[in-house]
């Protein structure tokens, strides 16, 4: 068993830096491609054998240091009560947009077990699969990026309707950030209690707020979230997309660790956070249409510079593009391992 | 004569802050709508008469202290041989982009005088119709930004096509930049020539790259540029949007003043640009959505946060949004005058 990603974790020294990449199970692959070619993507989700499947490809073909569950982070707003679609072109649908109390009444709270037994089947699948390979994270979107797609119906460019909602009628915003912090807790302590070794909180929007509406908005229930699972024993990741003007609040969430994305140098990051936070991060993903050479002076850089934090985890600063060409991404692992040594 | 935006633009002191806004003439507003229904909007950006009308609207609507020449970032990119459109749906359209050197070749750097008379023409109007009211500021999208729209052909979301052409033909990236570069230091100085009393140079996209890539692709061509127009009298402000892990390299630019989106604490900003720096900014464009008590309190801060910089000028952190309430606005700009004095 390859236990360097979670010694990591558990802020222990390792021979070697671990990495895993955001989306290292996804499309850029032709093994991927293979199994979605027979089946839709939110059917490929919800089919615990395929999911593993598809889930265990990047631990073979990369050799990463963790494997991640193959879901999406949406997957947990239909047992809530809204319908979900995903389009080619325009990414996910979401009917019948959340934007006031009402809307906001209507959602349900999951009981886990009963409406997304495909995600803990998945689980358990992979952690027999895994069992002398590589450590199991899980997932969950944060109660914020959740919303934004609610409230928005899909993806946004400026977050209008979002922003409308928390500053016109902040009592109904909260009241969903109630909601969708309690649905995180019981999402997220259900796939550790089957078997996610450590879990990692996706705040692919926060980025979009001013530092003070992330402290109002967002901090207090991604707090609360990290406080409910330091009860168990699994790491939890903490990442947030564009981060760099608001890493002094993020350094307050009580998370072991902390996913940088690639507009920020690590080092100014970690100078950000302290000395008592585990870094994750943060390679441009279009650093892996760079030649070889060049893309192993970055990794080089960057470990560099992840020596400076308690410990760090290589990854990519957001998930891979479809784009890349799987030989940079497997060269990519190979130097993390080489150049850390 | 109202001078507060040039005075505190040439560091000197005033009674109250000034404030301009990005997009202050645009679809939020109903007499810029009833222009536009009659015209489309590159025709209206060609139209002198209705350009100079469009840009003096917010002067006498909202009593801002300076107006900023209504045009696009993109006016420029037909002269230098592109075709450009805009979509109602996907925003701007250039065919055949530009990710080569053969492509680059055909590009040419345009005579302004020749090329783009009716931007001329519409500062010559502005001149005289300001001539007791408030500054003209002229403007230009930076090189790297319009690299972004020439290589993808458009808006983009990971702009893959752009980090490509820089990763794997350098050369021909840097050879558009050298066009670009002329192009903007060409077209800033006759804007400044014809009557533009300063100018502001829209860094929309620079905020996806690493600060090792700003530094190496951006930040070269922005200083040639700035110090070109130091040859003139007219300030320069620099606005990058994202711009907050990143500040430490846009503060070399040799700009009198930086632009600062709302990502970003305004202290924060202020800190690492260090004490030589005029700032502008930086409330977040949908705070014209809150109440206007809270919409004060923002206000009250981002002045009282200013007043640590050597100069601040009010502004928004990116463009007004269609959506947003005039009355709102007319509100912001009296708070600021108010709330400063």
């Amino acid at each position: 068993m390859n236990d360097t990603f979670l010694k990591v974790c558990y802020g222990e020294k390792t021979d070697y830096t671990p990495v895993w990449l955001m989306r290292q199970a996804g499309r850029y692959m032709p093994q991927y491609q293979a199994i979605r070619s027979n089946i839709d993507f939110l059917t490929l989700c919800k089919n615990p054998k395929f999911a593993a499947e598809v889930t265990l490809q990047p631990v073979d073909i990369l050799g990463v240091d963790a494997a991640i569950l193959f879901s999406d982070i949406l997957i947990v707003v239909e047992p809530m009560g809204m319908r979900l679609e995903f389009s080619e072109k325009e990414g996910p649908v979401l009917s019948e947009p959340v934007r006031n109390k009402s809307a906001v009444d209507k959602l349900i709270v999951p009981e886990i077990e009963q409406d997304l037994p495909f995600v803990l089947e998945t689980i358990k699948i992979l952690r027999k699969e895994l069992e002398n390979k590589v450590p199991l994270i899980g997932f969950s979107g944060s109660p914020f990026t959740l919303a934004t797609y609610m409230i928005e119906g899909g993806t946004s460019k400026n977050f209008v309707n979002t922003k409308k909602m928390m500053f016109q009628n902040s009592s109904a915003f909260l009241y969903l950030m109630d909601k969708l912090t309690d649905t995180v807790i019981a999402y997220l302590q259900a796939q550790i209690k089957t078997g996610a070794q450590a879990v990692q909180i996706f705040d692919t929007w926060a980025g979009i707020l001013t530092p003070q509406d992330f402290r109002i908005y967002v901090l207090p229930y991604v707090k609360k979230i990290i406080k409910e699972l330091k009860k168990t024993d699994a790491p939890v990741i903490y990442f947030v997309n564009e981060c760099a003007g608001i890493l002094g609040e993020i350094k307050k969430c009580g998370a072991d660790i902390i996913g940088i994305d690639w507009r920020i140098d690590l080092s100014d990051a970690i100078k950000k956070l302290g000395k008592k936070i585990i870094i994750q991060g943060n390679l441009d993903p279009c650093a892996l249409f760079l030649p070889k050479e060049k893309l192993e002076d970055r990794v080089k850089d960057i470990l560099w510079k992840g020596e400076s934090a308690r410990g760090h985890i290589f990854n990519l600063g957001h998930g891979i593009l479809p784009q890349t060409p799987v030989e940079n991404v497997i060269a990519l692992v190979e130097a993390v391992h080489t150049f850390s040594r």
